[in-house]
């Protein structure tokens, strides 16, 4: 049997920083919490920042995860918003780097096609789909879905990437 | 007199991270330091951003700054870049809040007016400006130059609050 690798997928947002963890063994994968990280408008931008470093830094502390996995996404509509993600995506890969944790990065569109199997799913069936694949799960929000996303994505993707080098 | 207070501005970039140290007591403006904190294309982006942190986290320990000031600034032509920079933006903020320091944002056209009298200056207008305003400073690159222009702009601009509240 394989070791048992404990992965931390992180949806950054301003407002809402979703995190999921689960391990995975190669075969099977566990589910082991989710949940999010809130700041408030009303707030500091930086205090807004410390704050999401705080609760991700607690979450690692707590659940000492092996891995890490951030969505690398960006809406290209409006500069104001991409800035607004960047900052906030720029604390939730720094924080694991922080802790030695290697950081992972998957496209929106890998995420979907490893959970629904098609590039196009739609946050439903992704969320319909983390309920079969870790049945134990029951997410509050959809950032904490999209992070347990990232989280199975990093543990299929990583998985392929060791088959593939005992392979050669 | 005033009590001097000693400013960090900071210029954020993923590729070079401007700094610049000045101290104000209100009347006068005094130049204490400069530089950059640079990162190599060829490290994972994780590893870039801790490098920033660990950087501003050394000018902060070094140097012991009362406030801090970053430009809020983003070129609205690229989505991918403007992640980029919202992705060291996020921790520019980051290391003065997590200091404890007050970090004041001003936009490039206030920070332009602050220096070279117009929102239009070009940044050879400013660097040729820091030059009257602090003459001791020699920046060695344009970020520097541009992180004590936000330095100035935030010892400019403290002031006046400052005044506005006594006048009251």
């Amino acid at each position: 049997m394989n070791r048992l690798i404990r992965i931390l997928g992180i949806d950054p947002g301003l407002r809402r920083t979703g995190w999921g963890l689960v391990e995975s063994d190669g075969n099977r994968l566990l589910y082991v919490a989710c949940g999010s990280v809130e700041t408030s408008e009303r707030d500091a931008l930086c205090d807004r920042l410390v704050a999401i470093h705080r609760g991700l830094a607690r979450i690692i502390g707590d659940f000492h995860p092996d891995e890490a996995a951030v969505e690398n996404t960006f809406v290209n509509v409006n500069g104001a918003a991409t800035l607004k993600l960047g900052q906030a995506r720029g604390i939730a890969m720094l924080v694991p780097a922080q802790a030695g944790l290697a950081v992972a990065e998957y496209a929106p569109n890998l995420v979907k096609k490893s959970i629904v199997g098609s590039g196009h799913g739609d946050k439903a069936q992704i969320r319909m789909m983390i309920g079969v694949l870790l049945p134990k799960a029951a997410p509050q929000s959809a950032d904490a879905a999209d992070a347990l996303a990232i989280a199975i994505t990093h543990a299929h993707h990583r998985q392929s990437i060791v088959l593939t080098a005992v392979a050669q």
